[in-house]
């Protein structure tokens, strides 16, 4: 793990990092010592892991909750090199979710292609975090909506040390049935009511397959970007209710 | 407005009264002067004003919030003398309700007989209580599950002084369409994901119905009477947001 920059504000440090391959960042409280919980979060489709959604939340989970968050570039994105076959299946399933399409067929690709990759890399991103004395090995959140949904389910389902997720923005079809009854953990689960990228239905039965005892659904009128503001102060205190 | 009974504890003053031939219960902060928030709250199908989910939800209410709380027993309920004709149309409705059935001839009868002179009893309740000098014209929110939201929408859609509601477990066949979309004002909306008494998609067409342009729906699994204790603090919070 090599860090490349550090730079800090209000009290957060920000260090960007690669760690072989992939392009990272790591937000800490500033002068952190010891052992504190940390929050994997996973961008949206086109976006990267500076987008300003992902470094806003960022920078309130750790200024409001003490903790250690880290996001990645997702394979194709930010400053990963261009990939024609990501692009490819990405441009496919775009196009057939709005068409309203059986996505089976294509899922499983996508899955094969990025998702499990994805899931090896967040693995080996937290193994590498969690080794620096300012992090250690406290409880682990997850967040992502969107493409950070579709790759945070199978994350999620496979990785033991996530105690507890926000997810949303995503359908049954786009996820595997399996990784998504593999999820036991309370989950916070984010759905807009008039999103014009993921049916309704889909977004129901997605929240309906997670296994947890503990899941609570949040809809909110609005296209798919449309989250309101008060849903981040939410997710604030669903964090600290698991992590803490 | 006569009251009957006066105790406090823990902060909390609670007053029994009666308007007319109205029993109500009357909680504010103890030794409050001066204008107020005031919330409404209607208690469920069997329920009465002091039952102990609905004692609970106001001590913390007005507790955390510093507001008024005011509830009274609905027609045939708690203190009230029974009346055959509402025992009539509860069980009838209830019977169709678990069989699934067309509701609306029933639904014509029980808005005619429980749910206009409910809404006109309140807007009494509402005028007397607010000439209390320790409460005031201050801001109204309402707060009411199942037969507390089946009464609740069309009061809040009829009274201009409500600001906000909490409503839920209740569907769309069991309020009049007309009133659901009278409702304006921000709300938010209890869901049991697997509640024995509303049908899901009932609920959902419910939350549609409301013309909010804020409306928040969460669900939770479990059956109709079991909503996770965290969902009164994100009343408490919705309630600050908006009455503040």
């Amino acid at each position: 793990m090599r860090f490349t920059s550090e730079a800090s504000s209000d009290g957060v440090c920000e260090q960007l990092f690669t760690l072989g391959e992939i392009p990272g960042v790591l937000w800490t409280p500033e002068g952190a010592v010891g052992t504190r919980p940390l929050i994997v979060m996973g961008h949206g489709g086109g976006q990267h892991k500076l987008a300003p959604g992902i470094q806003a939340h960022a920078r309130r989970f750790v200024a409001e909750c003490d903790v250690a968050v880290v996001a990645v570039d997702v394979l194709g994105h930010g400053d990963r090199p261009r990939d024609e076959e990501f692009d490819r299946l990405a441009t496919e399933e775009q196009a057939r979710v709005e068409a309203g399409e059986e996505l089976a067929p294509l899922l499983a690709g996508f899955q094969e292609f990025v998702a499990r990759p994805t899931v090896t890399e967040w693995q080996v991103v937290l193994d590498a975090v969690q080794q620096l004395e300012y992090v250690g090995a406290g409880p682990v959140g997850y967040w992502g909506l969107s493409l950070g949904c579709g790759l945070g389910v199978p994350f999620v389902a496979a990785e033991p040390r996530v105690r507890a997720a926000v997810l949303g923005l995503c359908g049954a079809a786009l996820v595997s049935a399996e990784d998504a009854a593999g999820i036991t953990v309370p989950v916070e689960f984010l759905v807009q009511w008039d999103d014009e990228r993921v049916p309704r239905d889909q977004s129901l039965a997605l929240f309906d397959a997670f296994a947890s005892v503990e899941k609570t659904l949040h809809a909110n009128p609005g296209k798919h970007g449309e989250i309101p503001g008060f849903e981040l102060d939410s997710t604030l205190r669903f964090f600290s209710r698991h992590l803490a």
